[in-house]
């Protein structure tokens, strides 16, 4: 245990391969997989067959002492882990459940024989290490099972949250067969983290080739978006308020989009009779990372995270106008800092590999240059939201 | 011929569909077709088949006397007009190239007749219509005879631009074989107005009647913001750096991504040695539609298109950090006024159909309120930067 006297810096998107995982996917001879690499020299994971030829992988991806290597040089205090997409899409109804169950235990001790930190501004010791547990969201899994699940993950103490992805146990988060799920996560308090995997189907892409950077770029954020806005029209949030879902990559495409999507819906009656809010009410109940690499960027998420008051039906007839940085300040609250970790390490021949990793220092600055944030606003990016949000303090 | 005292207002993102176009699509068969209402009340617009029952059409998309009622009840001085979308996408190479010339004249004659203005700020009279050409964007047209028809707007004196769709002539804006269409508009000043039209499929937007709230909310600024990154991607701009793209919906979802799109370039170096320079400089050469419904969404698009110039190659080892509302006000130059006019008309039942628009009064509320804008930065959006970058003053 090391003492701390300096404010925090907390991780909430960081992801791992669990060992038991990374071997499930060694054993497999479809993708997801992890084959040796075609130049001899370590190993690497194929996520779509036919794609690509894989991304490197190694121990950043299971060996917690590298995690911890990670998180020292950056000065990251505690990470919130979880598993990396595609969870357990790829597994069969039967064989989902049993593994779900047996990764959330070997999370569980993952964080627990963790090393634990001190902090003089809290009182006790925190592990280093928390996580996101694993749910079987497939077609076929009874959805006894999976609120057992949810049950289960409850009682790991160091687990805070649950990761999903955006097709829900299929059809997507608008699928009225989620609803006793939402009922049991929102029962629990647990923290959904909402992560993208599929994106947009390739052929939008085109034939120019341009590696991974427009799936990444545009696919992911795409993807967020679309299932964002396919919960918010359920009216998921009418229903169950007190859900807590976290977005990938600062919201990914919706922030941008939300006044377009509200005037959409005001557009379009039978849609809009629908829902309580204005579409930007349900924003500002989202909590979000603060992974979008610059500060304008995150202006605008933390605009639209805290713009949602605003916009209950109680205020349409007259909408307050605070301005945005009052709303990003506000918005700032529901904001949490994170890394993408292993993901994007440097470049070897572009980026010094020794030195700290590009991803993680751009999404600090970009959280120091937000002309709207104060510095306890900063500060609660960089880890007081994520303490209270997540339970920790 | 009135005269005005106070400042103009230039709506740059306004649609119609000429008398011989909507013709065109009363003789079809098949989708895009203007067909009579199921309600037997007027005609309706099958964009694409299967998908809907049409939306009501009218006087406003034809008439120019209803265009300009609809252009006096909101104060809008001039309006630059377009086609709607799908332009000329579903003709054969063979009926595309006369039909565009014919259209490119009917626009010219619908400008050139049409009422004229004076303003106290500005020396001579200017018309209260100018317009974007059609080109026969196709894949068999031989290029010859789209730079033909690029030479006839070129001629008329009344066009400043053509609207472009993303697909370009038919594999996307990152296509080789457009080489010679960017060189001639490049060569005669013309503005691109890039307009989305096909979306992306629809069933990520799943199984729940949403009705067209997924596809206009979402789909179209994605498709924008695929089209453009891929534009940027080819390098285009590097060989073209006089090239005039103005993206429809304030860019749609790429202000927002151009971060992380810069960030995934710089992780491919492949993809990164293809360019001179960081994404984000290339969002600082493009121009902007003000049709985003809020002002957050205009402060990023804003400082999107600012901070070009801070990541230039020349300024990479020291990134310029002038802040959001620095960018900010800079970017208004490349940001104008729109409509999107006539679409998204008042709801009957809902809004006063009697009452301003509001679409309309949502984006001038949005200009008024980005926080980084002076009054003249505003002017400049409303009209200065219109009349500028469109030549007419």
């Amino acid at each position: 245990m090391f003492a701390r006297a300096r404010n925090m810096l907390v991780d909430v998107h960081t992801h791992v391969y669990l060992p038991r995982y990374a071997n499930l996917m060694r054993a497999r001879t479809k993708a997801p997989r992890i084959v040796p690499s075609k130049d001899g020299k370590g190993e690497s994971l194929i996520v779509l067959e036919g794609r690509d030829s894989g991304r490197p992988v190694g121990g950043q991806y299971w060996d917690r002492a590298e995690k911890l290597a990670f998180m020292d040089k950056h000065g990251i205090d505690i990470s919130i882990v979880s598993t990396a997409n595609p969870w357990l899409d790829f597994l069969t109804a039967a064989d989902a459940p049993p593994l779900a169950r047996e990764l959330n235990d070997d999370l569980e001790a993952y964080c627990a024989t963790g090393p634990s930190i001190s902090s003089e501004s809290l009182p006790g010791t925190l592990q280093r290490f928390y996580g996101f547990g694993l749910l079987p969201l497939l077609p076929s899994v009874p959805t006894s099972e999976i609120t057992a699940i949810i049950e289960q993950i409850g009682k790991l103490p160091h687990l805070k949250g649950v990761i999903m992805g955006t097709r829900g146990i299929g059809k997507g988060l608008d699928d009225p067969e989620l609803e006793p799920i939402w009922a049991a996560i929102e029962e629990k308090g647990l923290v959904i983290f909402l992560h993208p995997h599929y994106g947009v189907p390739d052929e939008l892409f085109g034939d120019v080739e341009n590696g991974h950077v427009l799936p990444l770029a545009l696919g992911f954020p795409f993807e967020t978006a679309i299932a964002t806005a396919r919960f918010i029209l359920s009216g998921t949030f009418d229903r169950h308020p007190g859900l807590r879902l976290m977005l990938a990559h600062s919201g990914g495409a919706l922030p941008i989009l939300s006044s377009r999507l509200a005037s959409c819906i005001e557009h379009d009656p039978v849609v809009a009779r629908r829902l309580k809010h204005d579409a930007r009410h349900y924003l500002g109940m989202l909590y979000y990372d603060a992974v979008a690499y610059g500060a304008p960027e995150l202006t605008m998420a933390s605009a639209a995270a805290g713009r949602g008051p605003n916009y209950a039906a109680s205020s349409r007839q007259g909408v307050k106008t605070e301005g945005i940085e009052g709303w990003s300040a506000l918005g700032s609250r529901r904001m949490m800092f994170g890394t993408d970790h292993p993901f994007f390490p440097p470049v070897p021949g572009v980026a010094d590999t020794e030195a700290k990793w590009q991803s993680v220092t751009e999404n600090l600055a970009a959280i120091q240059a937000v002309p709207g944030w104060s510095e306890t606003d900063k500060e609660g990016v960089r880890s007081g939201n994520a303490l209270k949000i997540f339970g920790l303090a």
